[in-house]
This record gives C-alpha cells, structure tokens and sequence, in this order.
C-alpha cells in the first residue's frame, strides 16, 4: 500500500512590542483552539515552535495552555521545536547572540517540559549558508526551509521529499523541504483536497516524506480564518480525516523520522527565504519588474518548470531600502558590543538585547512589521534599557559621559557618538550633519523613530475609489491575496520623501514655497545642505562637555544664480538632556544675500492623535495640538512637545525667535488586514529669513532639552 | 565634458600542481608581455592581482618579472590586489585559514613591493554575505564582483558604477560592480567598440566610475588570443586609444577613487558568482533546464530585462554534485583541524594545507578543474604534507596510529578513520562499507583519487562526427562560445556510472554480465550492497592494531528469486602499509545458493597510458599491461599495479585465487580548448564464484599492501 509520512510543524508567534490585545485576541482565537484541536486528535503529531515574546505572555495570563501542551509533549503527539528565543533573524545578529538565543529556548523548553528540542524553528526561513555550523553549534540537529530554496540549489520537484544533509565547515545539520502546495492547502481549501495531494505524493517504500512547517496564525488569525478553521469545522475534519487514513498517512516526528530514515542527499542552499519575502526585499522598482516578469511567465506557461531559476532579492537588503531598519539593526550592534564587553553575568542585559533583536520591527512584506511605530519602539526601547544596564559607571556610581567617534551605522564613513546620562545622541556628518539618533535615556525611548515616506511596489494597487470592504468568501484566502483598504482616499496620502528624515537639516527655500508643499515633499529645494556630506572639524570632549563643530560649503539658489554658502554646524552636549545646535551661515558671495533658511526637526512619540500628546508653543494658542496636526506660526521663542503617556517632554528654544511649521509624517503600508496609513513623526520645521552682507556671518540657534514631563 | 572613470583589475593564476610547461607558456605568452605592454603605457592604470602558485613559479623562474611590475608598481601606474595566497575560495575554508591566506599574500606584497595591497581579488567572485567581515578583519578595503550579483540585489543597469558598501555585523568593505558589457568587449571585440562603450556611459558628474575586473589569462593564453592580442596588436592599440583619450577615459586606481568618491549606496549581495559559474554549479538536469529556460526568454525578447531575477545555483553545491569534490573538502577540513590543533609556529604545515586550498580542482565549469586528476592529486598531495607535518609523534618521535569514528565526510552518519604512519584508511559504513580514501603517506598520494562517470550538461553537444578543428577566426571567440573536441569519436566515451567509484564495493552479477558491460555500467546489480548502508558492529583498536567489522543483509537476485545474504566486511590494519580485509558471505535462505560475487577496487595512479605505470599479475603475462587496459585472466593470487613514476607500488593479494577483471575509468569533459577524454583511474574487480549451503558462510580475503617500488 502507498503509504506517506507527513511531517507538520507549527510555528507560533507574536512580535515583542505587540499590543496586550493582540496577545489576547491572538490566544483565544488561535493559539488556545488549536491545541484543544491537537488534543481531541492525538493522531495528528507535529513539532511546535512558540516564539519567547509569545511564551513569556503565555506564562504571564494563560500558563494553562502550556500545561495543556505538556500533556501532548508527555504523550508523544508533539514534539517542541526550539528558536531563537525572542525570534531573530539569526544572519543578521552577533554569532554569539544567536547561540545565547538559542540556549535560552532550550533551556526555557527543558526547565518547562523536560525535554531538549532536536529542531529549530529558523525565523522567516532567512537561510545563510554559515547557518548550519551555527545550528550544529547550537546543538541542534535539523530545521525546516522552504522548498524553493532547494529548487533554487537544483533539486527537482521529485527531490523535494524526506530531508536533506547539509554542512558548514563540516558541521551538519538536517533540513527538511516546505511542501509549497501543503502550504496552500492548508487551511486554505477543503480537507480532502489536502488527503488528496497526500495520496498523489505517496509511495511504497514506506519511507518517503512530506514536510509542513508554517505559521500557527492561519489557524485562527489570518483573516477569515477563525470562523473556517474552528466554527466552520475545518480543522476537525482535517485532523479527522488524517487519523482516519492513518494506515497509509504516517505522522512521525520530525526527530523519529530522522532518526529511522537515512537523508535523501546533500544539499547547499543558496541564501534565501519564501518567495514572498525575496520579492519584499527587492527594491520598489525591481519588485515591480519582478511581479510583470513572473506574471508574463504564468501567462506564457512557463513559470511552473522554470520557477527554480526565478527569484526575488535578498534579505539583509531591507537595511538598504529602508535607513531606519539599517540604523535600528546597527543600534542593535552597538549595544550587543557593549553587552559582550561587560562579559558573562549580564543576563538582564542580555535579554534585553535580544528582545531588542526580535525581527518583526527590522523589515516589511506583508506585515506592518518596520511600518508600525510601536514595534520599533519596543525594540528600541529594549535596546537602550540592555545599553543602559551594560554602561560602565564611573568610581561613584555615576553614568559616564561617553564620546566616541565611529562608524556606527556601517556605511564607511564615521559618525561621532554621544551619550551621557539623560541622552544618547548620534551624528551623521555625512548625512547632512543631522542626528541619526536622539534617545531620552531614562525612559529608554527614541525620539527620532520616524520613517521616512518611500514608494513601495504596492502602492500602485492604491488607486482613488478603492473603499474599506466586508468579508465575503466562505472560505478564507490567503492574506497574500488580498486587495483591501482600511479606509477611503488613501491614495491622497502617497507621499514620497526625498530624503530621509532626521534630526536637524538644514534647508534653503524659494520664496514661493508652502507648508502644504513642503509637507507633500513637492517643492524645489534650493540648497544643498539636506542629506549631503559635512566636513568634521571638530569633536572633542572636554570635562563632561562634548562639542563638534561640522562644516559644508555649497550653492543655494537665489533668484536665477547661485550664491556661495557655508553653514558650520556647532553641537555642544554636557551631562544632561540639554543641548545645543548653533549654526553659523556665512556669505561667501562677494554680494548681499537675501535668503529663507529653516531647520528641520523629526520626533516621533507614537501617536499623532492621541490628546495625551501634544504640542505647546508658549504665547500661542494651537487650533489642533496634536503631534498630527499641521500649520504654522510665526515668531516663535520655543516649542514643546509634550507626551503625558510616555511621560516625556522635548522643548526646542529658538534664538533669534523663529517661524514654525509643523505637519505629521504618515505612511501608507499594506498588511495583513488591507492597507492601511500610519502615523510615524511630527515634522517641525523651525525657519528664518537671512539677510547676510557679503562675507558675513549670521547665526541662529536651537537649544534641545529632553525632559520629564512637568520637569 | 562628459568623462568616465575606468578602473581595471587584472586577476593572474595559475592552480596549484599545474604542469611546470603551462606556467612557463602562459608567462611568455600572456603574464610576461601583458606587463611589457602596461610599461608601454604609462597612462593605463590598473590593480593587479597574482595568485600564490603562481607567484612562486614566478620567483623561481622568471624573477626580472616582479623587478618590472615593482617598477610600475613604484610609479604608481599599478596597484596591488591581494587575496588568498593560494586562490582557495574563501567562503569554504576555516575562518582562520581564509585570514591567513589573505595574511600571507599581504605580507609578500609588503615584502616584494613595500606597499600594504588595500584591495582584495575575490577568488571566482564567489560571494557569501559573511564575506565582509572576513574582509574587514583582514584589513581589506574593497573588492571587485560581478554586476549580476548586484542585479540579485534589484539595483538596476544605471547603479552599476562606482562602488557600494556592504557589511556583516557591522563590519564593512566596499564593493565595486564588474561591468559585464566590458568583460565581453576586452579582448573580444574592436578597441574602438571599448571606447564607443566608455563614451556612451560617461557622464558630467567626473565621478562616475565603471569597472573591469577580469583573468589576465583572456589576454594570451585563452584559445586565440595570444595572436589577435599581441601579434596583432590588439592590446596596444586598446591602451592607446585610452591614453589617447585620457581627457575624459580617467584611469585613476580603485583606491584612489574611493578616497576622492563617496559610495553610490549601500547593498548587501546574496550568495553568488558570475553567472556561467552559478550556472555551472546546478546538477546537469537543472543546469539543461536553465540553459532551455534562458534560451527561449533571449527568443522571446525577455531576457535582458528580465535577468536579475533569473539565475542558477549555489557554488557550494559542487560538494552535492561530486562527492569527490567534497570528499576532497572534507579532507581538507581535517588537515586544517589538524594543523589549528597544533597552535601556531608551524608554518610549514600551514602553507602546505594553504596549497592543498587552492580552488581549482574542487569544481569544475569551463576548465577542466576537478577533472583534471593531476590537480586533484596536488592538493591532495599538500594536504597529506600538511596532515604529516602537523600530526603528533610519541616520546620517541614516532608517528602514532590514530584511530577515530567521526563523521568525516559531514553527511551525517559516521566514518571509520584509521591513520597509520604508511597508510590513511577511511572507512564508509554507509557507503558500502567501502573505503572513501586510501592514502599512500611517504609519497603524500592519494590511492583512490578516482573521478566517477557523470552526466554533463555539455556532454548532449558531443555527437557523432564531432572532429578536431583547426582555428579559423581572425578575432578570438570568448571561450564560453566555443564547441571544440581534442578527438574525435568522443561519444562512445560517454559512460555514466549509477555508483560512485570507491574501494571495496560489494557486487553480485548474474551469469550475463561481461566485463565489458560492466565497463560500461551497462548491467543489472543482482546483489543490493554497492554503496547501501552497512552497520558498524565493531571499530576498536587494541595495541596498534585497528579492526573494523562491518556488515549488511540485503537480498541477492539469484535467477528468477531473491536469496538473502549476510556480508560481513572486516577490515584490519597494523603499523604499515598492510591490510586485510575479510569477507564472510552468509547464506540466509534455506536452500544452497550459487552466486558470482566480486569486490570492485578503484586505484587513481594518473597516467593510464604512461609505460612507467604498469599491472603485475603474477604468473601471468599481460598483453597491455598500462592501467588503461581492459583484461580478464582468471585464476589470480595477486594483482600489483606499479608506478615507477612516483615510486609507489600496491599490491592486492587474492585468497582463495580469483576472477580479475580490468578497465580504464575514463570521463568526457569540457576545457577551455574543447571536450577532452581524461584517464581518471583503474577499476579492478576481483571476483569469486560462491556456493554455499543454507546457513553457512563462505570467505574471500583481500590483503592489500601499500609500498615503495623495488621493495
């Protein structure tokens, strides 16, 4: 009798940072019925993988439900996978913390049910070569990988079954093929289209294989879901379905099939992830190239045979399309150093780094994952707290000012570094002399976690008309399918920024331009100031004071010419959340120059709407105070940006008393749910007319002072 | 006026254990006149690169070389490249070992030429994202990689200039885009073709920068170029058309170009090569299927837009598709444990294990590479040196007899490693019970350096009548154009073995079978043991003696049945060259059975056709005695092939006498001057009629002796 072993693994997760009430909705809806389905089947085995943010909140509210999954690991029917504990991309983390992740999982498996994990669950199938002796290191013994990364190494669609051996400096390690069309399958259509497909691939020897590892979230989740999977009673009837052909469909572990049958071969798979997320870490512009080319193929009848020579982009290349994920990742580096340097007996630090490390808030696909404010911030704020717990104090206690000069985020030049104990704040010659990073370290939050406006492939899709929708199909599709909109006239609000948006940069304007314009990033910048490179002359330290001095001389747009400028950029830091950026404008033209300069300032604190977050501008009363709101003001002295929530207060002092604009930063993202527009920052733009002889100088300063609240 | 950056770097090699008469004419045709004709042209500047082989072969022969390029070199018209000394690819071989190589080729440049190279050839541009820190650690600066690489990545045709940054944990090097139009032009097309393609890139910017990165070899020793570069005067009038132009072709060194230019962006480059060598790197049926796929995108007018999502396999992948290629890397991954064990200050074995290293005869693609049965032989014969160099001695300084279960060839399953001070002896169980690698040490000679019989894409190019030609174009074709055969009547050549050919394989025939269908592995296997799994029931070592029992039931076909038999294999080694190995067939059925079985010994002596290279047969005159003849005789106590060349004589004694069959392994493969037939190694089948009782057992000894001739 043809008989098929099918192997089933399960992958459970939520992103660190994620709302209470995504936990809740996530567990009651998904999670919880689940494993009461896996109970009322004990023929169904599977390997589980949860993910640490995900256990931590289960031990927390719900430690029933591991109790629950101990009677099904007792019994034989699941086997638990381990991970890296807070679910990091394990490429793209210290070598030494991606082992720390993993023992924690299997030290956290064997402290809760006695056994140590043989497999891994590998977070978003990112697969790198060096992997496997990271893995063999780790003690573990297999992993489960989609099956187009073995297509891509050469395996035909015959091969992609049992697992297969591969190797790293002679380490080895297991992998099993991801059968793409189970992936489909289920839960996406009927049971028994999924018996069917079974049977199509068994064989007699008894031993052949198939492999599902996949995401719990379909199972309750993803939309539609929940009403198929339990009230509509598919899953019963899959499980069902499964025992009742248990003569031919064998569910072995993953470890017991290992363990009695030899590899099918060996294999090196290239670097590479799901289709999807190749495709997501394309480039705008390459995405859409390779959605029509693969169109073109399907619609030639040709993707089929040739899609193992077809492929999307690379991971780590979402730190190249989108700055932010690059300077959150080398945040990231940064504090793991410190971590590493303070050597063993850190295990605060430590996990609070990796939870800073968690992958959900480094990229976007589908997901919102980066678009969504409230990840990063988590992140970050992890990642400060493991930072502040790993800084070496001086003889009395005291937090050290510390200044360095590096090349923090990677990219062959060097910034200068600042932090003491109410701030970190890092500096970006080249890009514009501006902050790349303004931490208020006691309540370890990041100020300047903004994301910058950018095209994406799928904005195309957003045209006017398109209207928030019910749920119609009986059946769910899958969310990669989708075309939905959580709101009307979204497509007003693709805007793309021309820059990134930082602390501090430094703009010239034409006399015609408008807030509106400005804020629609449509508009002629007549300087060359923002984003450009600046000269260090100067970064020293002295006593607790820190000073760099940044230079750039360039062209500005006057009229029909061009007139000379240099603008010297003088940061001065001291032990507190004060500091100040005074800029020096010198003529270099050999005539008077009438000019419109303004200093742009990006803060984010999370909710553009909220009432608990404000602006203030003393001697002004704002219409709308919302970090959301937009409009300008003119002869303003300071302005404040007042965050009760969070319980933090940023205050910009202008000398000489400046105009000021302000206008939020909102991003339109696909996820899960449709596309939906989100809040990132509040834009400020403090601006001064200039009236400056030839060879002279003018200078206008802003003083920062992050605070608490009430302070 | 539009100008245009041209950097070039020149990439010059040759592999380890290549013949002393091909070093010397590809000096005198390519290396030597290629330097005379820079120093003709002050004004064309570039980055060169020698490998460590052949840098040695330089310096014992043709020093007046390196006193010129160190002249050029001194007036800054050439900038030295580094890399691994010994070209291994550096993705492959022990972090340690990869900044060791690069250690030691930057310091012979410091030493030759008093400068610190800053740049890195990238050995076949294989590209691995953990590659940047490597390179950062070992104070590299840049490197150069294929544009297609940077497509994988979705940056697009007007982004390939200039230079990118990468990094891996934070650890950065740049990285500059070859631009493939110029690796087609140079040498193979007009000069004034190069310039028109200069031109139509060049830009007002004055910091736009296109490169060339490509073997010096395609100006003199590809197929037709010495006469079309030289004679004809190609190259002369390339490099004065540049200097011609030098008001807008700058030729400024690479890094001279990124100390006056910022990088273009920063890009993280997935696993990758050029795309000949990642099509190269997919077994046959995938690399047919990429060549029809590719083939009807360039009919269907698809493929040049379309290529960066379109690509082939994964370089590693040479280890799946021959298991030589990888059991010689695994050799090497021993070698090197052995001389990292042994801590620093032996500096012979490093650089002997560095030899061993060298990347050519691990893959192959165009060149011949690991078909080539000389080179495979070089390295290994560096590695055995380095093994012996670095093994420890006993108090009396003499070699131990190491003994070791370990998963030696990393497929997860153990191996039996036995090492004595003549012999290396390591033992499959999985695979037939049969020997992976048979050593010969005091002549550092690898006994079974065999090649199995594959299918090759190209080999469906090899047709009946395919016949030697002379060249007949003026211009020179690039070598990946050509279809050329060195003799004809090649197809009857194209034999393909369902096995891999290894020492010791288990075979039981039916009465049919000839020695020429088993030549031609044209036969049914009647028995179920060649390269099937045995279980290892004893592997212990007492005094110096190492005994390793192995065995396996598998069922025999015996006429129109199936009879079930025990092998029992027991291997056992003492100090010397000696071996025994013991065959006990047991028969399992209930009735007397009569079988034909016969132990097939593979033996790699490099010459088949060399008269210094002979078979002794005892008591029997050959007709054809070379290791390339095909015999049988009958009756045989002992067979001896010698090898009067290396000094080396193994003896196979045969107890009861038995059957002797001979032939040539012989494989068809590609060169860069067309398909060539390669003698690979001798397969030998020693062979015994059997009858034996129910339940009783019947035995054949094999001793083998590895020896000096004469002795």
């Amino acid at each position: 009798m043809a008989q098929i072993n099918f192997l089933f693994g399960i992958h459970n997760h939520q992103p660190v940072g994620n709302f209470e009430g995504v936990f809740r909705d996530a567990f009651g809806r998904c999670y919880a019925p689940l494993v009461e389905c896996l109970r009322r089947h004990p023929g169904v085995r599977c390997a589980m993988h949860h993910s640490g943010p995900l256990i931590e909140w289960i031990e927390a509210n719900e430690p029933g439900y591991l109790d629950t999954l101990g009677e099904l690991v007792g019994r034989g029917q699941i086997e638990i996978m381990s991970g890296g504990f807070y679910e990091p991309i394990l490429t793209v983390i210290p070598y030494e913390d991606a082992l720390g992740q993993i023992g924690m999982m299997q030290e956290w498996v064997k402290r809760r049910f006695g056994v140590t994990p043989r497999g891994l669950w590998c977070p978003e199938r990112i697969w790198e070569p060096q992997l496997a002796s990271l893995l063999n290191t780790a003690g573990i013994d297999y992993t489960v990988i989609d099956e187009s990364h073995f297509a891509y190494a050469g395996l035909t669609a015959a091969q992609m079954f049992g697992y297969y051996v591969t190797e790293d400096n002679g380490a080895v390690v297991r992998v099993f093929p991801i059968d793409k069309t189970l992936r489909y399958t289920i839960p996406f259509k009927l049971p028994e289209d999924t018996i069917e497909y079974l049977k199509k691939v068994a064989d007699e020897s008894g031993t052949k294989a198939v492999t599902l590892g996949d995401d719990g979230e379909k199972f309750g989740i993803w939309p539609g879901t929940h009403k198929w999977v339990y009230e509509d009673g598919y899953l019963d009837k899959l499980f069902g379905a499964l025992e009742a052909n248990a003569d031919w469909i064998k569910m072995p572990t993953f470890s017991e099939y290992i363990d009695a049958v030899p590899a099918a071969g060996r294999v090196y798979l290239p670097t590479g992830s799901y289709e999807e997320m190749m495709e997501w870490a394309l480039p705008a512009d390459a995405q859409l190239g390779y959605q029509r080319f693969v169109a073109r193929l399907k619609a030639d009848g040709l993707y089929d045979e040739n899609k193992p020579y077809v492929r999307g982009g690379f991971w780590r290349n979402f730190f190249a399309k989108y700055s932010e994920s690059n300077l959150m990742h080398k945040k990231m580096l940064r504090v793991s150093r410190k971590v590493s340097d303070m050597g063993g007996g850190f295990d605060d630090a430590q996990r609070e780094l990796y939870r800073g490390q968690c992958n959900c808030a480094y990229w976007h696909g589908l997901f919102g994952g980066l678009y969504l404010n409230s990840l990063r911030h988590a992140n970050y704020a992890h990642l400060i707290n493991a930072q502040k717990l790993a800084e070496v104090q001086d003889a009395w206690g005291r937090e050290l000012v510390l200044f360095e000069v590096d090349d923090y985020d990677a990219d062959g030049e060097n910034e200068v570094l600042v932090e003491n104990p109410v701030i970190n704040a890092y500096i970006s010659p080249t890009y514009g002399g501006a902050l790349l990073e303004l931490d208020y370290r006691p309540k370890s939050f990041n100020l300047t976690n903004v994301l910058t406006r950018r095209r994406e492939a799928y904005h195309s899709k957003i045209v006017e008309g398109l209207e928030p929708q019910q749920e119609t199909a009986d059946q769910p599709q899958s969310a990669h399918d989708l075309v939905k909109v959580k709101e009307s006239g979204l497509h007003e609000h693709l805007v793309y920024d021309w820059y990134d948006r930082r602390l501090f940069l430094d703009h010239f304007f034409g006399p015609e331009v408008t807030l509106d314009a400005f804020a629609r990033a449509d508009y002629d910048e007549a300087g060359d100031f923002v984003g450009r490179p600046y000269t260090r002359e100067r970064a020293e330290k002295i006593g607790d004071t820190v000073t760099v001095v940044l230079s750039r001389e360039a062209g500005v747009r006057v009229g029909d010419g061009q007139v000379p400028l240099r603008i010297e950029k003088r940061y001065q830091f001291g032990r507190d959340g004060l500091f100040s950026l005074t800029y020096t404008i010198t003529n270099l033209a050999e005539r008077r120059v009438e000019l419109w300069f303004g200093s742009e300032a990006n803060v984010g604190l999370l909710a553009g709407y909220a009432d608990d977050r404000r602006y203030v501008v003393p001697g002004h009363v704002l219409d709308d105070a919302r970090l959301a709101s937009q409009g300008t003001l003119e002869g303003v002295g300071e302005v404040r940006l007042e965050d009760d929530w969070n319980g933090i207060r940023l205050t910009f002092q202008l000398e000489p008393a400046a105009g000021f604009w302000r206008f939020p930063v909102e991003t339109v993202s696909q996820s899960e749910d449709g596309f939906e527009r989100n809040y990132q920052s509040s834009a400020l733009l403090f601006h001064w007319p200039l009236s400056i002889p030839p060879s002279a100088s003018q200078k206008v300063v802003i003083t920062t002072t992050a605070s608490h609240t009430g302070e």
